[in-house]
This record gives C-alpha cells, sequence and structure tokens, in this order.
C-alpha cells in the first residue's frame, strides 16, 4: 500500500538540496515605525546632515569665544543680550563682537556666534539687558556642529543589519520613513488527509475526523524562522485537486511545505504531483523519523514535504526547513535556540540512519549528583551535575500529540553511534528559541486540586501518569515530584514498596472523595458496588494506571470477602469492569453521555458536570519530591502551596486536608 | 531656567514604584493562528478526548485479538475479510470472530474489533476475499483508544504559558480555534518639543528642526518588551494642549511615555499637568544619565518622563521600563538581553550616584590577553581572554544619535563603585535582546571603498573618526582594524609615528585621486591650489580629524616652497580653510548647494554628484590590523575581500590599486 523509499537520501544531501533552493522573498519596503526586528536589505548611507545645523548643546548664551578670551571668575565680562533663540525657530539676531543671545538646548547658534557659554557661568542683569560672563570658552564649545553626529555621505547601516531600537533611532534621526528590508519568505502550507478538520470546525469523531495539528503548529514555525504564511484548502487524495491547490501555492510562494497526514494514499498524491508538475530531487532521507521526506521544485517554488506524525513533521521541519527560511530571511539562527545538558538515562539505537530523538529537559538540584558508566570499564564514576540541564527522550514514535508538549527538542544520533551512555553531555535543538526548560517536572495522579496548584509554578510540566509511573520516574531521578493516590490512608502498598528502595520527601497530602457518577435524579437507584454486580448495569471503569482502580478493586476484594465470593467472581459480574478510560473526568463524561450507567470517579467531577453521586470512600493523594531537587524554586513554591491546599476545597467539593 | 530637582529618588524606589503600577492591559482572545509567542491568560483544560476514536496506528487489518493467539509465521490464520476502513469515513462493517476488515491508518477501529495486525505480517488471498495473519496479537495492539492521547477534563496548558509551535499543535489537537492570551500593555507615546519632525517629514534645518529620534526608537522597545504602541501627536510647550494630549493618552493607555525633548520648557509642562492632573510619584533620580526622570500616575494609567537625548532615553527606558511592561505582558526577561564581559579599559567615576554607562563590546581574539592591574598591588597581570567579550564605554553624555549604534548596552555603576578596572569581568543589559556584538569593530578614514567591503561583513562596526583615532584605538587594543589612509603612498608621517610603538598587521591597501570639487563646467576656471590662495573664491575643508586635510595641508605647504611663502601665510589667504566638515562627501556636498566655490574631495564623490574635479594627487588608503585579531572571522573576511579590492574600481573613478 505504502510506497517504499529504496534509496534514501543521505540528510547533508537534504540539507544541501534544501540550501541549493531559493527561497528568498521579495524585498519590502516598510515604514520604520515597522520595521523592528526586520533585516535591513540593501546600505543605507546618510543622505543629510545631523544635525542640519550648528545647534547649542546647552541652556546659556550665544558669544563670540574671543570675548570671553580673558574671563574668569573674578574677572568676568560684560556683554549686550541682542536677542533669544529658542529650539525649533529661526534665529532673528545676529551676533557682533560684544554681543550675546540667550540660547537654549537645542536652538540654532545665531550667525556671528561661534560657542556658547552655559547658563550656570552666566549671570543676567535684568535692567539694563547685559550679561555677565564669568569663564572663557573656545569657538566651538558647547555647540555640535552640522553634521558632527552624522555626516551626508556617511555609511549609516549596512546590508543584513538586524533592525532592532538602536538602529531605528539612527534611521529616525536620519528622516528615513521606510526602509527596504529582506522580504519574509512566503511559505505555503497545503495540509493533505480527508480526516482532516480545521480547529473550531465541527468535528465527527465517529467519521475518525481529527483536528489538523500540523498546519498552525509549522505555521508558527514558519513565522518564528522569519517567515509569513499562506494556508491553503485541506485536500484530500484527489489528483486534480491537489494538483491545482499545489500549482496555485507554488505560483503565490517562495516555499510550499505539505503536511498533515499519515495517509499513504494523501503523501501518494503529492509525490506524483511534484514528480508530474515540477522535479523531484529527494525521495526518502535516512534519517529516523522523517524516512518518507520529499525535497523539490514547483513552478520556481520549492517543495518540502513533512512527515504526518506531529512531533515527526516539526522535527524535521525544525531540522531541514527552519534554518533555510531564516537564512532567507537574513536572519541569524537565534543563540537560545540550542542549549547543552546531560543525558538522564542511557539511549540505545542501531539502525543505521540517522536518528533525531525528541527529547524533554530537566533542571538539577544544586547539589545533585549523576552516577555514570566510566569511559575505561565497568566501573561506575559519580559527576556533579553543578546545576547542568538532564537531558531524557521522550516519544517513541507514538504520533502523540502530548508528545509535542513533552518534549522541548532533539537531540541527533548520528548513524555509528550506538548509544548515549547516562551522564554524556550532548546539545539540544529547542523545537522553539521561546522554549525554556519547565521549572518542575512531575508525574503521577490526575487530580483537579493538583491542577490548580501547578497553576501557581512557572512552567510546571505535568504528566498523568499514574501513581506506579510517576514513582517509577521518581526513582529514575529524572522528574522533581511524584503525585501518588491510594484508597489505604495510612499507606499504599505501591508507594511502600517503593519506599523500601529509595527515599522520597513528603511535600504535602490531602483526601479526595470518590465513588460512582451517576446520572442526575440517580434514575437506576444506585447505592454502592453491590448493585453493579447484582444488576444490569453498564460500568466505565478507569484505566490501569490509575490509583482509582486500584482503590476500586481494593474495595471490591472487601465487598467479595463479605459477599464469601472470589474477588474475581464479583469483577466478572460487573458489565464494563474492561471498559477503561483514561483521565479522571472521563468515565464520568462517559456516563453523561447516557453510554455507560455508572462511572468511576470523583465527586469533584460529578458535580462539576451537575451529575449525582454515590460516595465509596476516600482517597490520599500525596505529594513526592526527589530529595536532590528540594531547593528548585518551583518544588519550593510547590511545597509552600500545598500547605495552603484548603484554600481550593471551597470549589473542590469531597477534598478535605488528610 | 531649568527646574532643579532636590530630591533625587534612590534607582531602587524608582523600580519599585514602576511595579506598583499596573501597567496591565486586558486579557485578549486572539485566534490560535495569531496565538504565537503570546502568553496564556487561563489554565486550558481539555474539552474533549484526543483522539476523540479508538484509532489505527498503522495500515493492516482490524481483527478480533483472540482469533490470532495461537498463530505465527508457520501457522498461519485465515481470516475473513468483510470491509474495508478508510481514515476520516465511518466504519460500514462490524468484525465478528473469524474477521477482519483492512483498515488505514488513523481510521476508525471497527465494532467488534479490538486490534489491528500490521499489515507486513499479512497476505490477501485476491481470489477469495481470506486474508492470511502471520501474527499474534493481544487486544489493544496496533490501536490508539479514545482518550489516549489526551483526555477530556485533564490539564492541557497552564496560566502564563509561553505559545510556542508546541502549544499551538496541542491546542490544535484540542480543536480550540480562540485563546485568552494575556494583553499586550497599551503605551501611549507623547513626544514633546517644538523642534522635532517626524521622519519623512520636510525638516526646516534653518529654523533648527530636528527628526525626532526618540518616539520610533522607543515604540520599537515597547513592541519588543511586548507592548503595543499608540503614537500622540507631537506636542509644543503649549500647557492647555500637552494637557488634552496626555489625558486623551492616559485614557487610552496602560502607561503613558513622554519622550523628545532636551528643551526645559516642554519638560516643566509636562510636570506640571502631571502634578495638577495626576499624581507625581518620582521627581529626579539619583542616576546618570536620566536625573530628570518623572514617573506618576494620571487617569488611572502609570506616567514615565524619559530623558530627552536618545542615549539616555533607551537607557532609562531599557533599565527602568522595559522590565515591567515585559511583567505586565507575562513574558520573561529574554536571556539574550544581558551579556558577561570584561572591561577593555579603565573607566572612573565619582559623583555618588547610579551611573548607567552606555558600551560597546567587541570580541577578543582566540589567544588575545589583556594585562591588567592585580588587586594586590602595584604590579599587573597578565589574563588569558579565552575569546570572551571586551567592553568599552561609549558615548560621554554628547547627545550624539551615532552613539545609539556605537553603543550596545549598558552597565552599571553603582554609586559607590570609583571605578571599573580594566579586565573586570561585568554584565552588560544589551538594548535590545537582538543586539549582538559586532563581527568586526574599526574605526579610521572615510572612504567609499571601505565602505563597500564592509557590505560583504556580517555584522562591521565602523566609526569614521579619523587615521589618528583609528591608529589611537588599535594601539588600545579595543578595535579589530584601524584604516588609515596619507598623500605620501610611502609611508605616512602619523602611521610611522605609531608604528614605532605598535605591531600592526597590514590587510591590504589602495589608492584614492583627491582635489577640489567644483561645480560643473568648472565656472571659476578654477585649475589648482594656487587659485584658492591668488583668487577670492570660497573653500570648503574637512574637519581636522581627516587624512585629506593633513594631505591638503602637506601639499599646501610644498606650493609655499615653491612659491616662497610660509605655510601660514598660503593658509590664510584661502577663503574657508577653517570652514571644515566632517564626512567626506561634506565639503563637495557645500559647493553643490552654492555655499563654496571649491571643495576639498575625492573624485568619486565628485562624479557621483555630477561635479567637475580638479585633480591634485592620490592618497593611499591602508587597512591595519590589531595582530591579536586577525583570527576573527570578519578580520580574515576583510582581508580577502580587500585583496579583490579592484573588483569595485568600475564604479568608483580616481580609485586604483596601490
Amino acid at each position: 500500500m505504502r510506497k517504499e523509499f529504496r534509496d534514501l537520501a543521505p540528510p547533508e544531501t537534504v540539507h544541501e538540496t534544501i540550501a541549493s533552493l531559493d527561497l528568498a522573498g521579495e524585498t519590502e519596503h516598510v515604514p520604520l515605525r515597522d520595521a523592528g526586528g526586520r533585516v535591513l536589505a540593501a546600505r543605507l548611507d546618510a543622505a543629510l546632515d545631523v544635525p542640519g545645523f550648528d545647534r547649542a548643546s546647552v541652556d546659556g548664551y550665544a558669544v563670540q569665544a574671543r570675548d570671553t578670551f580673558e574671563t574668569d571668575e573674578s574677572d568676568p565680562t560684560l556683554l549686550q543680550k541682542v536677542g533669544t533663540v529658542h529650539a525649533g525657530t529661526e534665529p532673528d539676531v545676529e551676533i557682533a563682537a560684544g554681543e550675546c543671545a540667550a540660547i537654549s538646548t537645542g536652538a540654532v547658534l545665531p550667525a556671528g556666534a561661534d560657542a556658547v557659554v552655559m547658563v550656570e557661568r552666566t549671570t543676567e542683569e535684568s535692567e539694563n539687558g547685559r550679561v555677565e560672563i564669568r569663564t572663557s570658552v573656545a569657538p566651538g564649545d558647547r555647540v555640535m556642529f552640522a553634521g558632527a553626529d552624522v555626516a551626508a555621505g556617511e555609511r549609516a547601516l549596512g546590508p543584513g543589519t538586524r533592525l532592532t531600537p538602536r538602529e531605528i533611532g539612527l534611521l529616525s534621526a536620519l528622516g528615513i520613513d521606510e526602509v527596504p528590508v529582506v522580504g519574509r519568505p512566503r511559505v505555503g502550507i497545503v495540509s493533505t488527509g480527508d480526516e482532516l478538520v480545521r480547529p473550531g470546525e465541527q468535528l465527527n469523531s465517529d467519521a475518525g475526523q481529527i483536528y489538523d495539528v500540523n498546519s498552525y503548529t509549522i505555521a508558527s514555525g514558519v513565522e518564528e524562522a522569519g517567515g509569513s504564511v499562506v494556508f491553503y484548502p485541506h485536500t484530500g487524495d484527489d489528483y486534480d485537486e491537489m494538483e491545482r491547490i499545489l500549482l496555485e501555492a507554488a505560483k503565490e510562494c517562495d516555499l510550499v511545505l505539505s503536511s498533515g497526514s499519515t495517509s499513504a494514499g494523501a503523501v501518494d498524491v503529492v509525490y506524483r504531483v511534484i514528480e508530474d508538475r515540477g522535479e523531484l530531487l529527494v525521495h526518502g532521507v535516512a534519517v529516523k523519523p522523517g524516512k518518507p521526506m520529499l525535497v523539490g521544485e514547483l513552478g520556481g517554488a520549492a517543495y518540502v514535504g513533512l512527515p504526518g506524525y506531529p512531533v515527526s513533521a516539526l522535527t524535521i521541519f525544525r531540522t531541514f526547513v527552519a534554518p533555510a527560511i531564516r537564512r532567507a530571511a537574513g536572519l541569524p539562527e537565534p543563540q537560545t535556540a540550542t542549549v547543552t545538558g546531560r543525558m538522564a538515562t542511557r539511549e540505545r539505537y542501531s539502525e543505521g540512519r540517522l536518528r533525531l530523538v525528541p527529547v524533554g529537559l530537566v533542571e538539577s538540584g544544586p547539589s545533585e549528583t549523576l552516577q555514570i558508566d566510566s569511559n575505561t570499564g565497568d566501573e561506575s564514576e559519580t559527576v556533579e551535575l553543578q546545576g547542568e540541564t538532564l537531558v531524557y527522550p521522550v516519544d517513541k514514535g507514538s504520533g502523540a500529540t502530548t508528545s509535542l508538549v513533552e518534549a522541548d527538542g532533539i537531540v541527533e544520533m548520528h548513524p555509528d553511534t550506538r548509544s548515549l551512555t547516562m551522564g554524556k553531555r550532548i546539545d539540544v535543538s529547542l523545537f522553539s528559541p521561546d522554549v525554556r526548560p519547565p521549572t518542575l517536572f512531575g508525574v503521577g495522579e490526575d487530580d483537579p486540586a493538583l491542577s490548580r496548584l501547578l497553576d501557581h509554578l512557572e512552567r510546571p510540566r505535568y504528566l498523568s501518569l499514574g501513581s506506579r509511573e510517576g514513582l517509577r520516574r521518581l526513582r529514575n531521578g529524572v522528574t522533581d515530584i511524584a503525585v501518588v493516590a491510594s484508597g489505604d490512608p495510612s499507606q499504599s502498598a505501591l508507594e511502600s514498596r517503593f519506599e523500601t528502595e529509595f527515599e522520597t520527601v513528603p511535600l504535602g497530602s490531602w483526601e479526595r472523595e470518590w465513588g460512582l457518577a451517576v446520572q442526575a435524579g440517580n434514575p437506576d437507584g444506585i447505592e454502592g458496588l453491590s448493585d453493579l454486580i447484582e444488576r444490569d448495569l453498564r460500568f466505565v471503569n478507569r484505566s490501569s494506571h490509575s490509583s482509582l482502580r486500584s482503590t476500586l478493586t481494593d474495595a471490591i476484594a472487601v465487598l467479595a470477602a463479605e459477599r464469601d465470593e472470589t474477588r474475581h467472581e464479583c469483577i466478572d459480574a460487573i458489565d464494563g469492569f474492561e471498559m477503561a478510560v483514561r483521565a479522571h473526568e472521563s468515565p464520568v463524561r462517559t456516563v453523561l453521555a447516557g453510554t455507560a450507567d455508572a462511572g468511576l470517579g470523583l465527586r469533584v467531577t460529578a458535580n462539576k458536570l451537575d451529575m449525582d453521586f454515590v460516595s465509596l470512600g476516600t482517597e490520599q493523594v500525596r505529594v513526592l519530591a526527589n530529595p536532590d531537587r528540594t531547593e528548585k524554586g518551583d518544588v519550593a513554591t510547590l511545597q509552600s502551596t500545598v500547605s495552603d491546599v484548603e484554600a481550593l476545597f471551597d470549589e473542590l467539593p469531597g477534598y478535605r486536608r488528610s
């Protein structure tokens, strides 16, 4: 079904091929007012002198310097004041020997005068219009002569200059109100795939529709790299339609990007159009992900086809396309686009082609160490991290959009690299120069109180992967915190098992009420778990990583003992015990949608969705920190916020202090 | 005349006062399409499951997993194909035991199926519609279940999140097409001063008009800091007019900045309006420059009055105002807004208030060292710079706009700091996060060939301050190159004097023809210097830092000897010898304007302005490098470009290889 790529181009070839294409936009002439951040397309020489006249640098009196030559505090000179010159007016006086004129800063030096005495060294005798001068000045003193700042004909700014406020200032001084700037490359984005729906439009999930992720993601990347974006309508896999749209985009743009579909049909149609109507220069690249990448030309425009999975599309865009757009836009690679860190885990690889590994970043604690394999043998050595950033791989090709926000950037693993050892220092190309490492990284239970607490932190990253995964990652030294929940308020079996193995620092805890969410008014009259076992009711569970599922299973075990049945018998009797959904609201929403009669969930969720709730108990939620990270700013902030968690309980029914 | 500021507020108080004012804009709701770079104003939780359906992760066959449990390559299973499901369509089949359906990546898993077998492990028997399955799969294999990526109710992004491409991607996946973002603070810019003219408009230099530099400079800084700008008309020093405009700006904006005038009158009027109609919180700050800074409130808006000189205005804006705008916009201080370097010179200070020193940056050479005073006594020690950035003070309060582009940022000297010693490591706050140190820094002669050569460099900084200053700065170890010119092609007296003292590396040289520019057709029939001495002609000279002036003086000395006169007598006989203008085009332009009959200049300039030219000789222009800097990229680039300087001579009449 899918086209096979036999001769994969090496990544260097792809870089060279894209570099050989002309992505440059046309020089634009923009108002100075809007020129900030743009790049000058040509040298600008001064067309006038700045200042355009001999200008007083201080408030004082315009004089002929030779009148003051013998003057000092003890032997002042008296000059006759013949007028006043204000800034912005043409002098109506001329200064002869023995005369002076009051002058303000910035005013035109009147004819005859060749210096200014600052007002502090003078006294004006109001009765007779004479001015006492108490200092000598040389010709030119306190005067900025015409052209002294910038002279006509001087080189002002060169081509390629990035226009920051100071350059805007110089151009203002020269009276330039329109500047030639390097044009933004116009980038057309054609999103392919019948199943894609633009955000904001109505989605038909039953028909397998999903929102188009790549178009806006890549558009945002294009704009960051200095390009301007034109969107073209979604296209399916009809050849004529695809041809029409690609040709239109190629005519209007400097670069056309197709992106969006994981369906082989659409990709094949794009491929055929480029081959028929343009030139296909690269078809398949020896890189993971991104093997099916296309590079070509179409109607004078460059063309690049990106892979369909969002993280893959952004990875290929960041690695191969964004640098080319930047070059065409005359912009430097941002200094903040790359960071250095150390691998927090070991990553193996053996496919013999370049691998672009999406990675997440986490800041290490101030005195944290890492136990790494030594270079020389089997013994391990201890490295002091000294606050270095830790780097860990994310997204094993799952295609998940959540991987997008879990990943901060890309590490390149070269084809002959078999593994990245733990502790190895590596460069990370960030997905955006604005990406900064999270200030707190946690994994654990999905909880509404936690979600609110996280709002107080600067840049938290939290993955709702359950208590077990939270503790596993905390033990591995990657995360700052784990959030675990258990139905047994004294101690969770799970947690105690882990706690025998590694130390954690409790930051705080709270309790939440759990049970069954049912339709408003409880039409089935459900009173407890026995109803699920005995009656023909459809139940919906949480997925296996959730603490609520374990807590439920424990509760069923207790009930089974009371009923003198096995736990297994009870579970088998519940219709839908295996119908597991992921987030804390999901089962409750399933009931709300009418697909089930009872859903495992929290009182707070049932309340929020105006449903009834059958209480079955409480869970204790605990926030545990990595001992190496307790000094990190946002870990400390979370600790102090957790200690004040009651403040949230007003809007969280079923919550209480533990 | 000027208001005196008696109780100067300490800078910390100014920071606190500005921080206490509310600059926050209103939350905006922007299309996702335009949300890149903005900051989320509220937490966004997922309102739907992603994917919204159980989704095939590969191309293959949807099956009931239990049908495959005993299957392997040697013992395949045959299933009956009952249909096909494409991505983006609703399945029209249901899978029973023993059945399967072809399914493409991204398509909806049909009812009855619970796993997908990838196509590579199957063979479809076209004749009978049966499919051979050669691997076993477990329930859920190759299926991404509804909500597995993002589940409804999950925390998606928190308040304060900067929206980079990956966040745009997540929001796209959630179908969100409008996001609440932190509003950009609205900043009104009121430029004061009768003498100011907006760039692009006609300037009347005779009336002392100058272009308004601060409005656009500060506007660009406001936008960089995340604010939006509203300009208010230029105002003079009429109280009623100023009051009307300030009140209008205060009503429409979160912050009002007044800026632009150095005239005391306008500043006093602003001061009175704020005091009468609002509240003046700070009037005068113990900081240099920026003493007359004002901070206040007016009609619910914050108000800050900036000093008039462009470098001072930008310095005060950068130090006190930009951080407050960033905070209000929810943006972090950019990582690139500060760099660390070492003082290249010693800077003394003793005014007892905070000094904000505008500084320039220059990259040191790879093996450059600096001789610095030791901490312990009088001996000096040698520091290896290891490529560190050197920092040197610029602009001694001259008010020049060129200082704007010579300065890269600001060093804070605290009131109790008496001096910054050479070699001291200091932090520099850059004027813009986009400012980067020049890739080459040169000082010397103003020359059109040089100007063109500089166009080939990345970020050159070149100051036309003449040969003497060029050599002086080269000797001081600050600049990378000096460009010197002299009428004596064998060796300049100036240069030889310096060269006995320090080593330079010649990068290349050329010759340029100099003489007198006269009106087209040479109406006065000027043939040489004797005409200037003997006849009643108005001459215009270059200023004293120019090589042409020295070259002219040398030529007059030769002529004087021939005429049996002293050089002084000849010079005295030239009307306008002291009328000196700065840049290489300036004297020629003066002749063109009719203010003089003959101007000192180059043939190339006379040609460019369609004037006649009386040749008097040639000057040799030499490019000399600091030996420590020859390995810097753009010094090397300049060297190779200079070696090819002939390529420019077609468009530079009077130029030739030396």
